[in-house]
């Protein structure tokens, strides 16, 4: 007999089939001559039901162990139901129970928890319905990231997570050290001596792979890393995690152009992959959390991303009927009120601003012709606003050298990163997508800390 | 006009074929009438021969940047090559230099370099043949695990970097802190204040995403984690890194038997999507780097594993007409010499071997009846010696309570993984691979800080 997924027999199955399914209790209603049971395997949202005729074997040691959570491996034959809400029920002719769970302290009893609840047992909130499809959700948006790249010819780097270089300053970072903290080494100054530490010099763990990304687009042309990234920053936000994963494409021989072509393509691609793989998932996210989930998939899908400059956001937003909280000019950095006005009331669909003014963008984006701006890009979605960030990277030696100095950062560092512009140069670019931020897109899911299984954050690092 | 990649192109490229090309040169030769270049785009080890006619527009600058190492876009057409070894050419109409390479200082001159040299330069050594093999093998072999699993119905689990539980024990762990170290805050009893630290307790990198991975089986039945571990061991070895990539696939309802099918089909899977995705590069492998690369893999593909158990194996060891270094006798742990006998001299191709002592293992392998050994599993193979270990789990609550008293670990961490064994615990295995020991195995690379683009080792982290 075969053992099936519950998910398959929910789409597939057909009465007479005789099978085997595994997987833990839901609920139990316990009849005169029947139990029903509903089972849920982790295969999809779908519970299987199970009807549990008196006469099997054991029936009464076995009932006295079915409690909601307790796991089960039941051999039956499928049958067209009779009750509302299935179409199909599997009837039991052996139930056996691996473990049971004590309905006094087995904390998932058939009732509603709060999402801040379910955070602190971690460990069992997988078993939920709406933790479940998060989780199968965040699978499907990561085998569409890998198929999608691989498509294409892109290799999956994998960059380093401990670094000794903090020169992408993209806020505090993490020391990774070696050292007894209770005695640490300290030279003949008096300072720490970091040479002593196990990388004999000072290390952290990195907050993006990109500038090692370009490294490798430098000998494969096109390359991503889908890694773990790190912030230190003292957020504690529903937006901010820890510890998130990145996802960096990085495409030698690409413009700005190019750029924006592949990140409306990507997010297309992975929007449209959950929506096949996932419906059922996608369905309930649309039901219980967030009922413009499936509308803003479909928005994603079905239209041309608007692509406007920097200097035309700036005055469509100067000329809007809109008080803000933060006042537009030419210069600012564009705050979430502004990004989420263009995306949501103006475009109603998702946009890519590029050209950023120079001042506030990173030093290694490319300077345009103007001098003053960037080629920097912002993908700004509905209801989410920057879900993507990228550039044009400066590969002008000259260039590149004279805004390290200009923003006073210290290129000891960065050596090698101005030899990729010394030897065989190219015009490249490329972007970065925070996945978790893409998660909870794609769920509607209101707090990061609940799109990845174990977050961590300010204070929390349990599990 | 299309850009093509040169691997395509010497696989199905036509005469009459008009294409561009972008990439690298790898060098030219002057002569008359026209200049010879070969140019590599890092899709394949082959480079594709591009002549250069005295009468292209601009001939004379370009001909000046094109050194070894400049980066260029070629148009043309394909034609039948006259030359030997090469079966067509690109008659270039035009060529662009985007960046050149003065060969005074780029590193990347036509001769052989150590692989010593070349991590001196870890930004440029993905340029050269046999790290550019390695990483496109490495892409391959990432690819086809997770194929593998997806195929399989298996959740992409991403398992904590950071982590405060120290209790899997796996060597030195490095510390993750956001103290100023120059001022590490002291509680009254002068002990340091890890209360004040960023997560509010002493924070750690992973060696293992193992319990954490136990945790989702137990709501999805089959998942894996394929990320970043880490150890903080002062070993300067050849098959030691700080920092490198662990899969962990773990399954629900599966005990030792289904952890051994799962173990060889997985390995078969991987060698054979490699030899179908990079047959140039393994070819070049074997010819280049080992000369038994090839047989390796398909004796992985082709024979059924051997399957023994540690007692028998320590009788064939006994009964083995050689002397070994560490004497055998039960209840040692096999040295890497015993392992490399069986493997390669006794059965001459893979072994499993199953139910080692309990007393050389971890706590979490499930204790067998005999009392005296555990359901775990090494898969040996020639060459290489371990490559996989795994385990049943202990999932019985009562005694993995006694195994951790025994082994003496502080089980005030663990409180969660426990609970797995409380509420609706089942049978369950799964086993490690170390992603750079598959890469080497694979590639017959002898050092494995060659099989990794940035290779973190005891006092170097660069790049």
């Amino acid at each position: 007999m075969q053992t099936k997924r519950i998910r398959d027999i929910l789409r597939h199955g057909q009465p007479d089939e005789t099978i085997i399914i595994q997987g833990w209790v839901r609920t139990t209603r316990q009849l005169k001559e029947f139990t029903f049971m509903e089972v849920n395997d982790g295969s999809s949202m779908g519970n299987l039901q199970v009807v549990i005729d008196v006469n099997i074997p054991n029936y009464n040691n076995v009932i006295k162990t079915l409690n909601t959570g307790s796991s089960v491996e039941v051999s039956g034959i499928l049958v067209t139901s009779l009750g509302k809400g299935q179409r199909i029920e599997l009837k039991a002719s052996s139930v056996q129970v691996y473990g049971d769970a004590n309905p006094e302290t087995y904390p998932l009893q058939k009732k509603r928890h709060s999402f801040e609840f379910l955070r602190t047992i971690g460990h069992l909130r997988s078993r939920t319905n709406t933790m479940g499809a998060v989780m199968r959700v965040r699978n499907a948006c990561a085998t569409a990231i890998h198929n999608f790249f691989q498509e294409r010819d892109f290799l999956w780097v994998h960059t380093p997570i401990i670094t000794a270089s903090d020169c992408e300053g993209a806020g505090e970072l993490f020391t990774v050290t070696n050292f007894d903290l209770n005695k640490i080494p300290r030279n003949k100054q008096q300072e720490i001596d970091f040479d002593k530490d196990f990388f004999g010099k000072r290390a952290y763990l990195t907050v993006s792979g990109q500038l090692e990304a370009e490294v490798m687009a430098m000998a494969f042309q096109n390359v991503y890393t889908f890694g773990p990234t790190f912030r230190a920053e003292n957020s504690n936000t529903s937006r901010h995690l820890a510890e998130f994963w990145m996802v960096e494409p990085e495409m030698a021989f690409c413009d700005l152009q190019g750029d924006q072509d592949l990140a409306e393509e990507f997010l297309k691609y992975i929007f449209k992959y959950v929506l096949e793989t996932c419906p059922e998932d996608m369905e309930f996210f649309n039901e219980r959390i967030d009922k413009s989930v499936l509308e803003t998939a479909n928005n994603i899908i079905n239209n041309e991303f608007e692509r406007i400059t920097y200097t035309e956001a700036v005055k469509l937003l100067e000329k809007a009927d809109k008080q803000f909280e933060y006042a537009v000019e030419w210069g600012i950095d564009l705050q979430s009120e502004h990004e989420r006005y263009l995306a949501e009331e103006l475009f109603k669909k998702p946009l890519i601003v590029t050209n950023y003014p120079a001042a506030i963008k990173a030093f290694y984006m490319r300077l345009n012709e103007d001098q003053k701006t960037v080629a920097a890009m912002d993908v700004l979605a509905p209801k989410i606003g920057e879900i993507i960030g990228g550039s044009q990277r400066e590969e002008r030696l000259d260039v590149l050298e004279r805004r390290i100095a200009q923003m006073g950062i210290i290129s000891d560092d960065l050596w090698w990163y101005l030899d990729l512009r010394r030897y065989g140069t190219v015009p490249h670019a490329g972007f970065g997508l925070g996945f978790e931020r893409l998660v909870q897109f794609m769920t509607g899911m209101g707090n990061i800390r609940d799109v990845i299984p174990f977050p961590r954050t300010p204070l929390s690092a349990e599990f």
